[in-house]
């Protein structure tokens, strides 16, 4: 060993011992003859004290920042303690040293507040990963792994590994394949989950499963997406949906106590879809602060069960609402005092092509209990009022009013009370309000092929009393204008999802374990018999040996660390990421391969030969 | 929740108590009007008593084997018990039941002794999960990695994942690789071992990490091989060959205690790679038993610190002998009275085509201290006597000697060795003896291309001692037919591997972290400068920035299970394993994938297009 302690072990009651230690040089600072040296490693910082006596040796080894040092010396009491860090109260006073390896000059300061860009940074990760800030990131993902192990360990859940090489099956997005050797022109898919590998396992009787496990996906990447990824899968078998949302509650509620010690003592919220649609604008909300929507104007036909009280704006000639399939307002509290600057800022930002709204209209809900708007000519006080108590505005609130085509609108209304939200400072980075979202549609409708795709996947059960309608019904639709009347429409899932500060963390289903039914399912999405029989034979075989009901959830482990750590990449808790193009910058991959290994997988490419 | 309690749960304590139960139906068994049936799940098997009052029901709803079944009643004690399963004292006295899905008849019976063949229970593997035996095994894996789990965490060691999307770098073994659609014409490969990675996360200072991690190998494979295996992956900086060995000592010690309630208190033996050849015949011996082989004509040239008694024979006229590179002998305790059909057996086994020999020669070491051999015409009792002793044979023993080409029967000495344990009851199932293997050979000779190779990898360091003499020659072989000569050739490397009961468990080693000493290495294996770069810049890179002393080791998960296990095949403590071909015969992967796949991937197949 190089060492006898850590340099974050040692304390005062160290003291007069001989110790040695091993790390790399974070400062070196020279006082007159002696030199002060601050060594690093994993565990902490402990400063290292070079008598006048050692500068012959130091002159003829000099030392730089980043070299590897072995120093041996004994521990003293540190007369200007330094009370930020555990070994503040002591030094060692160095008796010799000995270089282990040299560095030349980091591209970047290996600090909390580093001088590197993202580029390179990504090029040399292996001194990025030096950076207290991005070891702390991996300490906690660590943490939080080590956590969701134990609790599920606890609740009798199994680890079990499932194959990485298995078949392409593709549904949604696309598939990673891998050409075989020795099965010449056949491929192999990364799987994009171990959905249908967990199942089997139910049906084996293995009836509390997990896995942390790389998952793989050949997308168009955005900032926030990796082309590999890890998920906390899990499935249990002879449970109903009400278990699965309390185990899993269960498991989440663990993770905090053991890796923020934060005690989740509270159920965790629930709300329907269709409420989280209509109520903030998307399906996974964000419910530290309320601002909720109000829908002036809502095509009624979209959530049949909600209120229609289109009739406060309509009849005053205001054709910006009139015309707009959509008209919906939200309350932004404390604001009625903005300025014309500030409405007009909040304007251009609704502007801008990612939001993609024409205009914004405001009412400011003055303290004085009257109204101003920016459509006083159409509206009267009294009207102003009546919309205000709609969207629960207060006295000193302002309103803001976004309207335009349906899907569009609440998009950008639901950006727009995020971004009020953190402008106000309600999205507090240490506040943690968990959501589970329930009673997805089972079905979406596909406008390009006029048929139906599965919201979640093709596994995921419908409501038990919506199954029987299901089997009865054909599922082709025979007027794409009228999709919304076709049966299938109204179906709802045995789905849910997690939401973590408007976050989607973790979602999963009740799944289907009858045969009948999970073919129906595959024809409802457009599978003939051949298709299903070649993607999914193994899986209708294995429903007919006696499957038993189960269902499952399936956790983004990056994104849930992410959030734990308060950040919104999921590359910063990542060792070794892969930027937007996929590309890992540091090893250069992915790159070409050898003409001999095309030639023995017996594939060439389409540009070259 | 579908149940109450567990099929394993029950006990004489409650008796009266009404339960739930769901499982799958083990057997149906009919006395009179009453019916039992065997209910089972994960965890155990529970007795039900249907009486009369359901006959009528079941009638309308009859069960069959493997049917999943939930019912409803009162906790009984029975009255004959059955004192083989945990639930044998009591039954459960049905009140209610519903079939949650039926089966269709297995194609196999779902038993420890199942009548189903190899390629059938690899079909249905769903269905072979479902047999105790199997479900064992799968017991037994989740509690090795959980072991090792914890102890490499008390170890302070850090679960850090690695990419699996990489860079094709083959050496060795084929890489699978992964063409990049939004890379064009380049590919990913994934990882035969995550080696350069872990060693970045210690030149970024996570000095003790660990992954349980599927690595992959494009490799014709054999009975005990698979494409994608798991590997306990463990790397640590800041130490030295014997901290490493200790470490993990304690890492296998642990497994033992947690999961076979062994204490396996002994020191793990140690033994050099020459003595494990000279002295076993081969670099993992089975040192459970005795039975060492005695080098009667050894190439001194290959050894050339053991001694040569080859005196011993020679002299004699005995042309086999004379003319052999080699000849070997071993004693076999207590077989002196092995009937000549026992030797013509054991003769035509070293003479099969895997074995390869042209015959045997035996000498017996008879109770009385007589000896008689098959070649008495040639040696003297004393000569025999002289042998017999060299062989450390005790009277009552029986030596067999082979010979022929050095490697060869060598070889074939050791097998002999090994069958001959086996057939004598000295491989107990039951016992455990561990090894460490050390000091192997930095490099081996590559007769084709007149070249070294790394018999580990190329980041395994020589001894300290070799590090010079590595830089200061020149790794060119002048002379093909004296490379034993060269200076490499007696190059010992840093290098350990954990044996247990004759199978190699786990191997590593010391890292080069000298980037000059590297780029020696890569040199000595044949990579030009550019090479060296394209495939391993990023590591070279990195040994610039101040890289610390290192090194690791790797356990072969899937072999280590299947010894503690107590068996030889791997594939039994695999979920869903491949076969001999690679393929997964159950969902049938690899498979032929869509044109439309292959032409966003801008590759094309050799045979079509």
């Amino acid at each position: 060993m190089f060492r006898s302690h850590t340099c974050g072990a040692l304390r005062l009651a160290d003291v007069n011992k001989t110790i040695t230690l091993a790390g790399w040089v974070q400062t070196i600072r020279k006082f007159g003859s002696i030199t002060f040296v601050d060594l690093r490693d994993r565990y902490g910082i402990t400063q290292l004290l070079f008598a006048e006596s050692l500068n012959e040796k130091l002159e003829a080894n000099p030392l730089g920042r980043e070299y590897v040092l072995q120093v041996t010396g004994i521990v003293n009491e540190r007369s200007n303690k330094n009370t930020n860090i555990p070994t503040g109260e002591i030094e060692l006073l160095v008796n010799d040293f000995t270089v282990l390896n040299k560095s030349i000059t980091p591209p970047f300061t290996i600090q909390d507040d580093t001088d590197g860009g993202d580029d390179l940074r990504m090029k040399y990760r292996f001194l990025d990963l030096r950076r207290q800030a991005v070891k702390k990131n991996l300490e906690l993902r660590y943490a939080v792994g080590r956590s969701a192990r134990n609790y599920l360990h606890e609740q009798q859940f199994m680890d079990i590994e499932t194959p990485f090489l298995i078949k392409s099956t593709p549904e949604g997005a696309r598939d990673f394949v891998v050409p075989s050797r020795m099965n010449a022109g056949q491929f192999y898919a990364l799987p994009q989950s171990p959905q249908t590998f967990k199942q089997l396992l139910m049906v084996s009787g293995y009836d509390r499963y997990y896995q942390i496990v790389k998952c793989f996906r050949d997308e168009d990447l955005r900032s926030d997406r990796q082309p590999e990824f890890t998920q906390i899968d899990c499935e249990m078998a002879f449970v109903e949906q009400e278990d699965i949302l309390n185990m899993f509650e269960g498991l989440i509620k663990r993770i905090f106590k053991d890796v923020k010690n934060i005690d989740y003592t509270n159920a965790v919220e629930r709300m329907s879809w269709e409420n989280a649609m209509w109520t903030y604008g998307n399906d996974k909300p964000d419910i530290r602060f309320e601002m909720q929507l109000c829908n002036l104007k809502f095509p009624s036909h979209t959530f049949p069960s909600q209120k229609d009280i289109s009739s406060l704006i309509s009849g005053a000639d205001f054709k910006v609402f009139d015309e707009a399939e959509t008209v919906i307002a939200i309350a932004a509290p404390g604001c009625s005092e903005y300025t014309r600057k500030q409405t007009d800022e909040l304007t251009e930002w609704v502007k801008r092509p990612q939001i993609g709204m024409k205009g914004m209209v405001y009412i400011k809900c003055n303290a004085d209990s009257s109204f101003k708007s920016s459509v006083d000519k159409f509206y009267s006080e009294e009207k102003l009022k009546a919309i205000a108590e709609s969207c629960k505005a207060q006295a000193g609130d302002m309103i803001f009013i976004l309207a335009g085509a349906e899907e569009r609108t609440r998009k950008a209304t639901s950006e727009l009370r995020l971004h009020l939200g953190q402008i106000l400072g309600l999205r507090k980075i240490d506040e943690f309000k968990l959501l589970w979202v329930l009673d997805f549609p089972l079905f979406e409708y596909a406008e390009d092929d006029n048929r139906w795709v599965a919201r979640h996947h093709p596994f995921t059960s419908p409501k038990p009393s919506d199954i029987e309608m299901m089997i009865q019904n054909n599922p082709v639709i025979e007027n794409a204008a009228e999709y919304l009347k076709h049966p299938y429409a109204s179906i709802k899932a045995n789905a849910y999802d997690m939401v973590l500060n408007g976050n989607e963390i973790g979602g999963g289903s009740i799944r289907i374990f009858q045969k009948e039914l999970q073919q129906k399912m595959f024809a409802a999405l457009g599978m003939d018999e051949h298709e299903q029989q070649h993607k999914f034979g193994f899986l209708l075989g294995a429903f007919e040996y006696g499957a038993p009901p189960h269902g499952g959830i399936a956790f983004g482990f990056d994104r849930l660390c992410a959030i734990l750590g308060g950040s919104e990449s999921i590359r910063d808790f990542i060792a070794f990421p892969k930027n937007n193009s996929g590309r890992d910058v540091m090893i250069d991959a992915p790159s070409t391969i050898d003409e001999k290994q095309l030639t023995e997988l017996e594939i060439k490419l389409n540009s070259g030969s």
